[in-house]
């Protein structure tokens, strides 16, 4: 088995982390912010010592090709160097240099590929600078509308049209990923599941589908010392009774259905006053459509009156679940195997870039795990060995892609 | 029965609603501000042509006082000029304004009574604009020190002690409120029960005891799609079911009791994320120690641990239950009774200057409806009708007083 150079990517890991580097040892790499161009220019450099040719498209979307011996489809690894504020060293930027690291360990071993080899480097993956998040590969993929997302404003009024100008980054709409052999990209887990079953590998078949809803909940303010309770219209016992309720519906529907109520906001939030409203999310995932839709029944047999208070739904948006190209994952499940690393098939709850380039690519996902299972956080950590095992998978799967075309 | 004049007490109501009148006819009327400081201005001119001499003390209430046939202590009735931001023209300024009126219909009749009668107008109980409410009675019981409240700051940083001292009306302690031969704080119920009722009039027992807590649970943030249910510490779902829980509890405790979670605050409140923390207040007010002491039991046994979130109790203040003065209560009912209208004994749920000063002086409260229930919105309203109903039992009730006093 060919493997790569822990010592190396732990180097790159090293050097990137300094791009946005925050107080914490954390980073904060907005999408074609200063740091991010650096992060990006360095990057380019890298790639180019590799002697990969570097062209970004109209989106500012970057790819560095490795020639193959035959002028094929390449085969395509990355994802996105952006971060949210105050975000981890692994997120997104874990996913290209490993990429980067695969392609050194290939040139370092002189070996001749018949595909060409991209490393992308997807913009604006975070949403954080510029809503929405999966921007780019978006466009790409034809799910978001260019102009639009050219006119999406940062806090400043920039809008990401200026911003990408501006940066150097913004290449030609013919530079687009377009025919590809394979996308493969790598990513921490961002959830505790492989470090909770001493796994090494994600082996993911498809990002998870989702819905999520706005609940609110209106009764009448009033003073809380002076209205009996019997001439009450108070929505936050009642909003704290339907939780509860679809609490246990949701219970009932699969054992793999995630579910949260993450944002709830009261109206007017004083302790001597009774809540005129209470407004909250709730938002689901799971990769059947039929369980979604047991989420959606509930949340629709919500009664629309409660207590003496009305109850709103309204469906903020939804996603279906994206599987993946088969081949690919047991591309991945048999590097895995072979390595004599522990993996296990599972599903992304959280989105990337590899869900919208699946609309048009043999894609999958390698997964590493997140220690605690935190992520978009300072102290976000995978350690370098399992960095280097998933460079591994995604070397070895590179591989045998080479030599076991998926077929069309 | 001597009745007073509607009209003229409309024209007061009516005039005084002119200072600090906002767009949707109602009142930001905040204590010392210029608006307020015209409404005290106009009071003193008021009171002076009545004959009353009026006086300051070093909180800055006011006290107009017509002379007696005898230098007995004087019977005192009032309540408060100052409004919340946006609030109503009936809370606080319908206490001072049925007195005037009260005065006012004394004179016009020639009734000479034994007792001299004083006009009050209490600074700042609302507390919106420095804290805490009931300030200046607070200060005159000794429940509050008068130097923390002379360096209460309002939001500009000015300190009421400077505010005091700007607006004029810095008077001498010996003109505090002292020996009293009884006070009657008549003020708009702030509540629906008269107006469900049909009752005219609330002869006010007593001020509701209350407690209030502040409970805290504590979970783990986590993405919203990556962690599993069986692997989250969801503080959201736990506080709903421990709301839930409570509520039940609270029901059966006694069907007066009033409980109200009027804030609640989700942490990081974002639709994605799994929050870390959720904290809400949960107050309860009952005219029984032993009820209240009910709702201390409940909360106390909440568990330190649900569902693997940790759970904190914080008491953040009570109040005991204030009984009034059994004799002018039993006065005001009796002038209730005597002109007709329909009156009911209850409790306030509110706090009230009368709560304080009950502590030195025998006192009582005259409630009038409150349409809808509403108070501190500008579409408070009591009907003049009601207002001079309650006029008419404040000015009945003194006269039975100045005839059947109060004994020590």
């Amino acid at each position: 088995m060919q493997t790569c150079n822990e010592k190396r990517l732990q180097q790159f890991i090293e050097q990137f982390s300094e791009y946005g580097k925050t107080e914490n040892y954390g980073v904060t790499r907005l999408s074609l912010s200063e740091e991010d161009i650096s992060a990006r220019n360095r990057l380019q450099e890298l790639c180019e010592e590799l002697g990969m040719h570097v062209v970004y498209d109209d989106m500012g979307n970057m790819y560095a090709t490795l020639r193959g011996k035959n002028d094929l489809p390449p085969i395509v690894m990355g994802s996105h160097l952006d971060s949210v504020v105050k975000g981890g060293r692994f997120d997104g930027v874990l996913g290209v240099l490993t990429a980067l690291e695969v392609v050194s360990t290939i040139k370092e071993n002189n070996i001749e590929l018949d595909y060409p080899l991209t490393v992308v480097n997807f913009t604006n993956e975070e949403g954080a600078r510029f809503e929405p998040s999966i921007m780019s590969s978006g466009v790409l993929s034809g799910k978001f509308d260019k102009e639009k997302m050219l006119a999406s404003t940062d806090k400043d009024g920039i809008t990401f049209g200026n911003a990408l100008r501006k940066s150097g980054f913004e290449g030609s709409e013919a530079n687009r990923l377009q025919e590809a052999s394979a996308f493969l990209e790598l990513h921490i887990e961002q959830g505790p599941v492989l470090e909770q079953n001493n796994l090494d590998i994600g082996v993911v078949e498809g990002v998870l589908g989702m819905v999520c809803y706005e609940i609110s909940v209106r009764g009448e303010s009033n003073h809380a010392g002076t209205t009996p309770i019997s001439m009450r219209k108070d929505p936050m016992f009642t909003a704290a009774n339907l939780i509860v309720d679809m609490q246990k519906e949701l219970a009932k529907l699969d054992g793999n259905l995630v579910y949260t109520i993450g944002r709830m906001n009261i109206y007017p939030n004083i302790h001597t006053v009774i809540p005129s409203k209470v407004t909250f999310t709730l938002e689901a995932r799971h990769q059947d459509a039929s369980v979604i839709e047991g989420v959606t029944r509930i949340v629709n047999g919500l009664p629309s009156v409660a207590n003496k208070c009305t109850v709103e739904k309204k469906r903020l948006w939804d996603r279906d679940t994206v599987k993946f190209n088969e081949e690919i994952v047991n591309a991945v499940e048999s590097a895995c195997q072979a390595l004599g690393y522990k993996g296990a098939r599972m599903y992304s709850g959280a989105g990337h870039d590899a869900q919208f380039i699946a609309s048009y690519i043999p894609t999958t996902m390698i997964f590493v795990p997140s220690v605690n299972g935190y992520s978009h956080r300072e102290d976000e950590l995978t350690p370098y060995e399992d960095c280097a095992k998933g460079a591994n998978v995604l070397l070895n799967a590179v591989l045998k892609l080479c030599k076991e075309p998926v077929k069309a």
